[in-house]
């Protein structure tokens, strides 16, 4: 199922975050996104942790990330998260950063699994997750 | 111009890389992916420090992984990289990282870029990396 | 000079900053406290990132933290810090950390050194920095 | 009871770890010492993680450090471990870190605290611990 729900949350590069290049480390973007679809998430109704008390996690698969502008120390940063697929137990998400100028930082996908804690098999996820998210179907 | 450089090297995932799940956080593999290839140049003949000290640094413009199993605390990983391709100012690596099962855990590919110090611009490589890189041309 | 000068801030754990105890990882509390410090000097009226941008630098000397009680996932965390203490080149900070039920999670201190970026030297706080400062003296 | 078991271990300065000052992030050295207590304790014979499959866990409560000169990226640096003293259910570590030129970059301790995983309580260590523990006592 395809999706259109996106939203947008802000974060400072801390200190120690940069490199010697003077650069935010490419390394650090992945916590970016992370804290991008955690509060989506939280937006849409459903937050992370919620899912995890009950007993679904959801490791990543794969992460894609395009590196087009450097961030630098103490810019502040808007990330736009978009989640944009639902296929069986696979969650995927879009993100774009841009800086206080606009410009563009990075774009990035990531492919999330449903994954049951104690089995540790995909699994499809919960019921009002899918109602949830159907909200934001687009055909 | 495609290289076929190979070179492996191993790190013991720490405890501080872990995540709650139990595994090791979806974005520190950037680091180790970073410490593949700092070791590929050393052993190539050429440290990724001693072209920063000559005015060079190489960012990452692309960065793609796959997580095809988790790895976890205490794992002792074996990183291969290769070297796979000089195109202009561009330079690129693909990874795997297997556990002490030689189980995969993860492969990914970077793209770096050459850039000058001092203006900020792609530049080419320096003609020792090239003539070092050449030694491993494939056709 | 005793100085008391206080800010909070709040921030939320992110995934990828808890271990696989299920807690914040204790290395990671020094981001915390230095987003904390940078915060409270935005308050204050200097930016840290001016200062460096002026050829100072203020590398951390001393950091001694003691951790009361588990931050964990997603926990909105309120930092609150006051600069204590200018003595020569010297800065010292001290801070807790509170979780939302106002459970003390942290408390910690740091000192601070001014350095001259180019001499890589001790250098005494510019004078905008001090006549700040001086308006937080306590006798 | 006061102990003295020593173990070095080496490790690199990644790149990821410098911030823009071009120094080893001082965030950073927490998971340098906690790779020093870690190889410590499997040379002591009974390594971390066999501990928590035994439903022990060794939170940090106290961490202390003194940054006395800058490790910078690519840096050999060699951690020594001292666990010097097990009273009750904590248990103490002293760190010192030198580059390969042999200069001092940092001197550390920290206490950690026996907790049971079930119970959350603090717990006395394990019978096999205290055994390994006291051949390196000291008077």
């Amino acid at each position: 199922m395809k999706i259109n729900f996106e939203h947008s949350t802000k974060l400072r590069v801390r200190y120690g975050e940069t490199d010697q290049m003077g650069y935010c480390y490419y390394g650090n973007y992945a916590q970016y996104f992370e804290v991008g679809r955690v509060e989506a998430m939280r937006e849409l109704g459903m937050t992370y942790k919620s899912l995890e008390e009950r007993g679904i996690m959801l490791p990543v698969l794969h992460f894609e990330v395009y590196y087009k502008a450097p961030a630098i120390y103490d810019d502040e940063l808007t990330i736009t998260t978009k989640i944009s697929e639902l296929e069986g137990t696979r969650l995927s998400f879009d993100y774009t950063i841009v800086n206080e100028n606009d410009k563009l930082i990075s774009t990035a996908k990531t492919t999330l699994v449903f994954v049951n804690k104690d089995s540790m098999r995909p699994t499809p996820p919960p019921n009002d997750f899918i109602n949830l998210i159907s909200q934001h179907e687009i055909e």
